[in-house]
């Protein structure tokens, strides 16, 4: 079957060079290509596709919960950046300038967003002025850029989509449980979208978003042993609203400051779904989030253009009209066993393959991506049929990322041990940490692995600090990161 | 009514400063608000509910006309813009340049795209290589940056937000069939869904885009006599294809040119919306893009809560249950007459008022946001009868800026009869163009008059140019211009 298939062939093998798989991945099933903007990636429609199944889900799960989309300005002048501390020494290295715009030189250096708080804060100081104002809770779906110097498709680019929710609220507690609530959302669409599972938990200080209190984020497992960060959410506390001066009236008719947060999730999360689930024959896209969920693909011999074809359209009509994302590949420039390789390098989950034998039959031939494995399915219940069929596939890659997940965490109760898990196979690996800077510098320094999460709650039996052997504070996931 | 509402005391009326009453509505109704970024405007959630509800219906019919999103990057490098000269020529003094980025100065000036048209067709040039790769028929939602000096809220800001659809076709007639398909579609969302009257047609040489061999556009006739550009789509020919080498192999396995469309729309209509339909109190949305249809108002008297509430949460329900955007607006601190001035400033096309008397007749009161009349409508069968106001709503919005737009139309067969036009209550005014530029810039000169469109098929009678009195090439519109 591949044979005939000069894409197949011209991926790397997943277990060879897993790099370099991924680019051929992302690149020849279209997703993404390179720009003539250096670190800038252009997102091709059947990439957009997918990002444009994920942000409608995100959407809808934010509308849910009370949250509506706002935009703000693309630029923000320096000294807005700049009033609070922590941000703007977080974020001014990563920054591109404005500095002339309509053929005039600028008085002040206008940053494009790296993130939004300055400009937005500045808003919400207008726009908050009582308790009655609170919860103000909005999102922006935008664009943002920051300057890297090592880029690679979808996972690290200079600029990239996202969406960045900002919050204001009365009180802490608000504050604290908007900041896990989000938390929660990012963690159900990896795991009940995405397939993939995630571990969630704070980040410790070194890690957090620069003018935070707290981040929190969500955490995936790659193949390779290394972790993506794939969701944050911030609990900013008081630190903007006193940097922006953003105060309600309280119901008692004091004057307070706000306290906020901030959350974020982007296009990296389609580089994730590629890492995941992709094998040696390119990608595989979990149902939930595949642009084409069904490919319909006519045994081409004899007249097929009068008889197969025909069969396959009203297959097809079927399908889409019981909601399945369905397409019918009717090339004729092509042979059947070429579109086979041809749908499978670009994951579509379920393919349906129906020929002269089948029509006599009254059946289809369904093949699924993850493990080939064919089934005859008469027409009658067609639709339902591959209804679950897509439902247990979601499950399966969701299974197969789970096990590989648990597979790879591991307990290092001594630096010896930590160490050579970081030096073999890497994965997650649990220990004890005091809590101390310098123990945490100690680690990545020689293992290059940072703390991802600490655990809460923390798991028995972590009750040393991996690196000085001292009282440990918190038990802690440390890896290797994007 | 309004005696106890603040809001709509406090909008100028729009006859009385049409500019000060956009402005106030846009505000207050808070669509959108002034950012610290001079000439930047922040879109409100009300707005961005707007334009979302818009947008989706675009995308839709992008789509359904075989359209697909991509996504390119934000910078497109100085000597990129300059590969078409026209194109250069046009947008180079509206650019805002990026000149350092990461800490370090960039070799080459980086332009905020102000227009993708270079960043796209250098991607166009290395994908399109086949007659089979064409038709390529890519949109994308972005925000663009083009330096004004004189902004005003949605309909012209340095920053906005739009669709930019970029397509390459095999031959001339393709790609100027697609220019007018698009044309259409923006005419359909235009008279459809923002139930504006559009007139449709070529722009003069002077008007079109830069790089562009035609333009079209849609133009729409404000309440101050202005003509708004709401919509353009552009013939690119071939000169993108040669100034960025696009290629294919024709089935005749020759290597050609090939020929290329651009077209966009922008958060502008969001203001061409507001201009059009809004009145002395306030902004009135179509019901098609509003995001709220129908506003339950009860009339809080007694033990409100206990009694009239509970059956505005069923009437709600019921309504949403039926596809109507619809909200309670159960506060308990605002007075239903107070409610009613909000909501009206708000736009809402309907009010559905529950009172103890209603619930004792088992009915609603409707009142339509354009007239105010009032029906009393029984529970059985509410959600009908919502439904069939709204479209009528809708209707008698289109019908009334048709009226409008017919009885500002005027033709002029003499110079005077053009300057009086234009120093009166202006409009759009027919008459005959020799198609000369002298002509046309003399009426610029004279009355701030431009060609908005030249009418196709001509209507007959414009037989002299009502500049030189010389023979007319076409017959046009001629108006003054947002």
């Amino acid at each position: 079957m591949a044979a005939d298939n000069d894409f197949v062939k011209e991926i790397t093998k997943k277990s060879v060079d897993f790099s370099a798989w991924y680019v051929d991945v992302v690149r020849k099933a279209e997703l993404a290509d390179y720009s003539p903007m250096k670190g800038m990636m252009v997102i091709r429609p059947y990439g957009y596709e997918v990002w444009e199944l994920l942000r409608d889900q995100l959407d809808r799960m934010f509308k849910e919960t009370g949250h509506r989309n706002a935009y703000f300005p693309l630029f923000i002048p320096e000294s807005f950046l700049q009033k609070e501390a922590e941000h703007v020494e977080g974020f001014a290295p990563e920054v591109a300038w404005v500095t002339s715009g309509g053929g005039e030189v600028l008085e002040e250096r206008l940053a494009v967003r790296p993130t939004s708080e300055a400009i937005i804060c500045s808003m919400y100081a207008k726009w908050v002025k009582s308790w009655r104002d609170l919860p103000l809770l909005y999102n922006q779906w935008a664009n943002v850029v920051r300057w890297e110097k090592v880029t690679r498709l979808f996972l690290r680019t200079t600029e990239f989509l996202w969406q960045e929710g900002h919050t204001v609220h009365a009180t802490a507690e608000e504050a604290e449980e908007e900041t896990l609530r989000m938390l929660g959302i990012y963690r159900r669409l990896a795991e009940e979208y995405l397939a993939i599972p995630v571990v969630t938990g704070r980040k410790s200080d070194s890690e957090k978003f620069a003018g935070a209190v707290r981040t929190y984020a969500i955490e995936m497992l790659m193949p390779d042993g290394k972790a993506l960060q794939a969701g944050t959410s911030h609990n900013l506390g008081q630190n903007f609203a006193k940097a922006f001066n953003i105060r309600y009236e309280s119901r008692e008719q004091k004057l307070e400051y706000a306290w906020q947060t901030s959350w974020g999730s982007t296009t990296r999360l389609v580089g994730a779904l590629v890492m995941t689930h992709g094998d040696d024959s390119g990608l595989v896209l979990p149902p939930r989030v595949a642009p084409v969920q069904a490919v319909i693909v006519p045994i081409s011999a004899g007249n097929w253009r009068e008889t197969v074809l025909l069969h396959a359209q009203r297959l097809l009509d079927e399908l889409k009209a019981a909601g399945v994302r369905a397409h019918l590949d009717d090339r004729d420039t092509f042979t059947p066993g070429w579109k086979y390789a041809d749908w499978e390098m670009r994951g579509v989950p379920l393919r349906v393959e129906v020929g002269p034998k089948d029509i006599d039959k009254h059946q289809a031939v369904l093949v699924s991506r993850v493990d080939r494995k064919k089934s005859f399915v008469p027409w009658d219940g067609l639709a339902a049929e591959v209804k679950r069929q897509l439902e247990a596939i979601q499950g399966e890659l969701y299974a197969r990322a789970l096990a590989f997940r648990d597979a790879n965490t591991h307990d290092a109760r001594s630096y010896a041990e930590l160490r050579d898990a970081m030096a073999g196979g890497r994965g997650f690996i649990r220990c004890g940490w005091c809590g101390g800077r310098d123990c945490e510098a100690k680690v990545k320094a020689d293992t290059s692995a940072t703390i991802r999460v600490i655990l809460d709650p923390p798991p028995p039996g972590f009750d040393a600090c991996v690196a000085c052997g001292g009282k440990a504070a918190h038990a802690v996931l440390f890896a290797k990161s994007y």
